[in-house]
C-alpha cells in the first residue's frame, strides 16, 4: 500500500512543479527562458522524487516507466495496474492543488490549459505528434533502464541521470508537443482543462497515451536484445 | 559551539549569495534570465554549503529543516533551538554585508528590499501565500528526509540533489511568493527592507514563518509513516 | 555486433536531440536562451546515452573518442573501425529521423541545415575553424581519457562529467563553429543539408574531420604522458 | 614537473573556455543569457578540468586555491611557488590562443578587453571590489577544503561541486566585478587587453590579487577552526 501513495505523492508534485511552471512562466519556443525553466521543472522534480519516493517505490511516476520495468521483469502485473492507478489519481490530485493556488492567488495560467499537452506545435498532425512522443519516450526510458541496470551497478546515480534525461527530452519536446512521455502526467491537467471550457487536450489526449507507451515498449525490447 | 558557528556562517552566505543575486539581476517573471539566476543562486549555496558546513553541522541552514530532522529524531531539542538562533543571526549578518557591498559600490537593489520574501505575485492573498510555501517546503524538506535516510544509504549525494531541489521550488515559486521555504532566509532581509523604509516584507514575514514550519512538519509526518 | 547496435543507436540518439533542438529553437548568439537549450541538448544526450549504451559500448558515439580511446590502447582496430562505420549510419538515421519529424509536422528548420556544423561564426576562415574545433575536442577528449582512467578510478562518475563538458565545449562553440568535437554528428546533418539545397556544410565538412580527430590525438598523446 | 605542466594545461583550458564565452557572448547584467553562460563556462571548465588534470595535479589552477592547500597542509612551499607559476604561465598561453582565434576568425570581443576583471559594476570603488572577491573566493574557497576533506570522505563527488559552486560565485560576480577569485584567471586576459590599448584591468589588477589571496586564507583559518 505504501508504495501507491508513495506513487500518487510523487505524481502529484510531478504535475504541480512541472505543469505549474509551464503555467506560471509560460513555454512557447519564442520565449526561451520559460522554456528552460519548464524543462528544469519536470526534470528536477524527477531528481527530488526519485531519492525520496524511490526509496519506497522506485519513483516511476510514469505509467511508460510502469510498463518498460514490467516488460524488464522488475514489476509484477498486479503491482503495474496499482502503480497505473495511483499514478492518475496523483495526477488528478496535483491538477487539483494547481487549480487552488492559481485560483485562490488570482495568478493567470499562461498556457490556458493547465499545462496539458497538444500538437500545436506540430500544426494538429497526430502522425508527427505519435512520432516524437515514440521517440522521447524511447531515450527516456532507455535510460531509465540502463541507468538502474543491477548488472551495470550506477548505484545512487540512477535518479539524477533519469531526471536529466527528462530536462533533455523536454528541451526539444515542449515546441513539439509539450513533451508528455508519461501518459498519467496528460491527464490530469487534460481533464481539468476540459472543467474549464478548453477541450482540445483531451481530444489528443490518446496521443499522449499511445505514444509514450509505444516508445517505453521499444525501448524495454531493445534494452532486454542489448543487455542479455 | 562549532556546529552553531557553521550553521550561522552557511545561513548568511545563503542570503548573500541567494538574495544579493536577486537584488542584482532582478527576478520577475518578465525577465526569465534573472529568475534562473536567482533560483541557481540559491540552490548552488545548498549545494556548496552542503559539503563544507555540512561536514561540521549537517547544514540546516534552515528553520523548516531543522524541524523536519528534529522530529525524524535527528536532533535534540537543544540543538534545534541553538541550529534556529544560529540561523537567524546569519541571516542578519548575511544582509549586513550585502547592504555593505551595495551601499559602497553604490550597486542598485533591483527588488527594493534585500530580496525580501513578498506576496506580490499572488496578488497580496496570504492563503494563497501560505498554501505555496506548504507545498513547496513540503517538497524541499520530503526530498531531504529521503536523500539522507540511513537506510536508503544515498552516502554524499545528498547535497547536490537538496540544492538541486531548492533551485526546483525556486523555478515554480519566485513569481508567486519569491520563494522562502526557510524563515531564516526571510528574517533578515524582511529586518533591513524595514530599516530603509520598506515595510511590506516585515508585515508578511509570519506567512514565511508559518508556512515552510508547516510545510516540514507535514514532509516528516508522511515520511515517518512510508519509512518505518 | 551488439557494440556496434549500440553505438549507432546513440549516435542517432545524439543527432536527433542536439541537431533537433538547434533546429527547433535556433541557437545563434543574439538568441541566448536557444544558445543554452542546444548546448544542454548535446550533453545532456550524453549524460543519459552513458548510463544505457554505454553499459554495452562504452557509449564513443564519437569518432574522435574512439580514436582517442584506441591511441591510448583502449580499443582494438577492428573495433574502431567498426565503431567509427556504426556511427556514421546512427547520424544518417538520426538526421532521417529529423526529416521526418520536421516533414510531417511542418515544423521550420531554424537553422536552414538540419542543424550542420559551418564556418558562419569565424567568417568562413578554415583556418580559425581548425583551431577551434581542435581546442575544443582536445578539452572533451582530455577529460574522458582523465575521468574513464582506471588509475583515477572516478567510476559512475563518468558520463556525468563528460556530458557536461560537451556542454561546455558547446558554449564557446556554437558561435564560432556550431561545434561539431565529432566527425559522425557533422556528416548526417551535412548530408542531408545537401539534399534538401544547401551545399555548404559538405563543402565544409572536411574541417570537422580533421579538426576533431588532430584535438583528440593531441590528448591522446598528452594524457599518454601526463599519466604514465 | 608533470603537476606542473598539469596546472599549466588546467589554466590556460579556462582562460580560452570562460574568458573566450564572456567575449564571444557578452556578459553584462542587461544580457542575462550571456550572463549564465559565462557563469556555466567558467565552472563547467573546473567540473571537468578536475577529472583530468586533477588526477596528476590535483587542479588547483588557481593561486587562491594553492593557498588555501597550502595553508592546511596539503602542499609544500616548494610546490605552491611551482604551482603559481604555472598557473600565471597557463593563464598568458590561454589568453594567446584566445588572441588567435578572434583574431584570425575576425571575431569581436564584446568584452573588449579579453574578458579581464574589473571594477565598472561597483562604480570604480576598489574597496566595494575587494569586499566582493574576498567574500566571493571565501565562499569558493571554504567549499573546496570541504569537500577534498579527507575526514568527511566525500571521494570522487569533489569536482563536480567545487565547479558547480565557481558557477554560484559568478552568478552573483560578474555584474560586480566580473568575477575573479583568481589572480592567474585575471592576469592574463589584463595584459593582453594592456597590449591592445586597454590599460584599466592592469590598473585594477591588485583588487584581484590582494582579494582572492585575502578570502583564501579567510577561509582555510575558518576551516581550520570548524574541522580539527
Amino acid at each position: 500500500m505504501k508504495k501507491y501513495v508513495a506513487e500518487c505523492i510523487g505524481t502529484a508534485v510531478l504535475v504541480v512543479l512541472g505543469c505549474g511552471t509551464a503555467m506560471l512562466v509560460g513555454c512557447d519556443a519564442a520565449n526561451g527562458s520559460g522554456y528552460l525553466l519548464t524543462a528544469l521543472a519536470f526534470g528536477l522534480t524527477i531528481v527530488g522524487m526519485a531519492y525520496c519516493v524511490g526509496n519506497i517505490s522506485g519513483c516511476h511516476i510514469n505509467p511508460a516507466v510502469s510498463l518498460g520495468v514490467f516488460m524488464r521483469g522488475g514489476l509484477s502485473l498486479n503491482d503495474f495496474i496499482g502503480y497505473v492507478i495511483s499514478q492518475v489519481i496523483g495526477s488528478i490530485i496535483g491538477s487539483g492543488i494547481l487549480a487552488i493556488i492559481f485560483g485562490v492567488g488570482g495568478v493567470t495560467d499562461k498556457t490556458g490549459g493547465f499545462g496539458a499537452n497538444g500538437l500545436a506545435g506540430v500544426n494538429g498532425n497526430p502522425l508527427a505528434g505519435l512520432c516524437v512522443e515514440i521517440v522521447l519516450t524511447f531515450v527516456f526510458v532507455f535510460t531509465i533502464l540502463g541507468v538502474t541496470s543491477e548488472k551495470a551497478g550506477h548505484g545512487s546515480f540512477g535518479g539524477l541521470i533519469i531526471g536529466f534525461t527528462l530536462v533533455l527530452v523536454h528541451i526539444l519536446g515542449i515546441g513539439l508537443t509539450g513533451t508528455s512521455v508519461n501518459p498519467a502526467r496528460s491527464f490530469g491537467p487534460a481533464l481539468f482543462a476540459a472543467f474549464t471550457g478548453n477541450s482540445a487536450p483531451l481530444a489528443s489526449l490518446w496521443v499522449f497515451i499511445v505514444g509514450p507507451l509505444a516508445g517505453a515498449a521499444i525501448a524495454a525490447l531493445l534494452y532486454n536484445y542489448l543487455e542479455e
